[in-house]
């Protein structure tokens, strides 16, 4: 039932860096230019096959002067940091259904250095999704689809939402564990599912994973073990509440020899220390690790998180009391 | 192929609290007498199996001095704590091959507060170790034999010694994961070859995870899932290095009502800061990726630790020389 083995290469796999995008979450998106350069180079050096730079989130809806600039990845802020992009290395930004003006901020991709646009969509937004998703084929970018929040769909819904994604120009369908509540063995189920409804289409199936369990690496891995082929992680993890996959722990078991974990760790010595000076919190901890298990949204432990509250049981209680 | 599912109840699963034993690899064992008896009670509260309270470590070899109280488990310090453990929960001791004076430091099961002992060997211990089992059994304790640093074991090895064991009174064998080398694709392979041999003497399986790769709380749900029984964990991963499964985690995904998470919770709450404020520390960190990606024993990675470096680059160059 794998595919492949511990030794071996798959040459399927890809691998995403959602650096800036999930974890601009944590920042608002504010990461110096800097900063942004140097994780562009690190990535290239280690063979990373996708950079995500973040969103393209509508300026009707959210205001430029009040985020990062990589909540909107502008044009001209992506060739700042890339000039034409002279690397084998792919770029991606995402599109929200319902917080993205799609047909007024894309570029057709011949005037882009842009090459994959990724749409984000909870299961019964896939009507929106597909629009945005036609649309952006036709300006000429690889997609993908990323429902999330899948452990809280039906099966009847994930397999209707698999079928209209099957008859789309989606190239990538991705299981995305919003609330980190997935154990190795049902992401496996899922993903299973995911992959035989690909295989009908020839399209790829990613994984997306949170570490509100401290298993998004592991789930990574074993979705990956059954034919999951698109891998998102971020560096040390770094990401919306609990965070991510780690790219240093996925770059450390691939066998792919393209993958170089050297130039990384370099880029996490010399970078990463000043986000947590900065106070820019992310990463494991008992309370993300409550609403993983309890399979909902982390938004009371953001909350927890940023009133530095410390009281794990009474935090306990209270989620016990509104799930 | 899998035994039970993520819904039900297995009532074979038994949970070891091995705090005081490999979280005192972290300090010495020095753990004050409070703290070891609010754990007791924690873990008592909590369903807790099993407590491991420490070593019975050789008193010829080792100065009790020198170490805490819990290297040495005297009959007496044992009693200071549990009386005469008035609860459900058994109490263990580790007793390592070669380090320990099995054979004038342990009394008759009857006149102990112990429960079983855990006989830690290498693989090329085994005849040792079953010295040490029948010994043990002998006196009246239940057994364990913990084969540490299996990653480095060959086939061939690992099925002659399920062999010897299976023809010994020993009750549970452990797949002890030093390095934190697994992942949950080959520790459950490893896993189906104990649960297949153990199956024939009707012995128990037990997994005692390390952290090194992020691994140890997948590796521990994933290898149960397929008939390992005994599980340990400790709190908050307290361990050597980079720690063990997390009890809390563990207790989150067993659904077993015995088990409750809410004790353990306090305990967390009112004891484990001390530690850290103590300058006590394990968990993961990127050097101990390393040592477990490499599949070698931590010692350099402890020794970066002690050195409070941060040079990650420089130190898995000097790795990769070494191994």
């Amino acid at each position: 039932m794998r595919k492949g083995n511990l030794m071996g290469v798959r040459s399927d796999i890809k691998v995403l860096d959602a650096t800036i995008r999930d974890g601009g979450l944590c920042n608002n998106f504010e990461f110096s230019d800097e900063f942004v350069k140097a994780l562009y180079k690190a990535n290239v050096r280690s063979g990373i096959d996708y950079m995500e730079f973040g969103y393209k989130a509508s300026k009707a809806m959210f205001n430029e002067s009040e985020h990062g600039k990589w909540k909107f990845c502008n044009e001209e802020d992506l060739r700042a940091i890339v000039g034409e992009n002279p690397s084998d290395m792919k770029i991606a930004v995402m599109a929200d259904v319902g917080r993205c003006d799609y047909k007024t901020d894309f570029l057709p991709k011949s005037e882009s250095v842009i090459d994959m646009v990724r749409v984000a969509c909870y299961i019964h937004q896939i009507p929106a999704a597909l629009d945005m998703i036609n649309y952006f084929h036709d300006l000429g970018y690889e997609t993908t689809c990323n429902i999330m929040a899948v452990s809280q769909a039906s099966t009847d819904q994930i397999n209707q939402a698999l079928e209209m994604l099957n008859q789309s120009p989606v190239d990538v369908i991705y299981l995305v564990d919003s609330f980190g509540a997935l154990y190795p063995e049902n992401a496996c189920e899922l993903a299973k599912v995911y992959i035989a409804a690909a295989e009908k289409s020839g399209k790829s199936i990613g994984f997306h994973a949170h570490n509100n369990q401290n298993l998004a690496f592991a789930n990574t891995i074993e979705t990956l073990s059954y034919g999951v082929s698109y891998l998102d992680a971020t560096v040390q993890g770094m990401g919306r509440g609990a965070g991510n996959c780690a790219l240093e722990s996925l770059l450390g078991f691939l066998k792919n020899p393209k993958y170089n974990l050297y130039h990384l760790l370099l880029f996490i010595e010399n970078n990463m220390h000043q986000l947590r000076e900065q106070g820019v919190t992310w990463g494991f901890d008992l309370h993300y690790m409550f609403t993983g298990m309890l399979n909902c949204h982390p938004r009371e432990a953001i909350a927890f998180t940023d009133q530095k509250r410390t009281d794990y049981s009474q935090f306990y209680k209270e989620l016990l009391d509104n799930v």
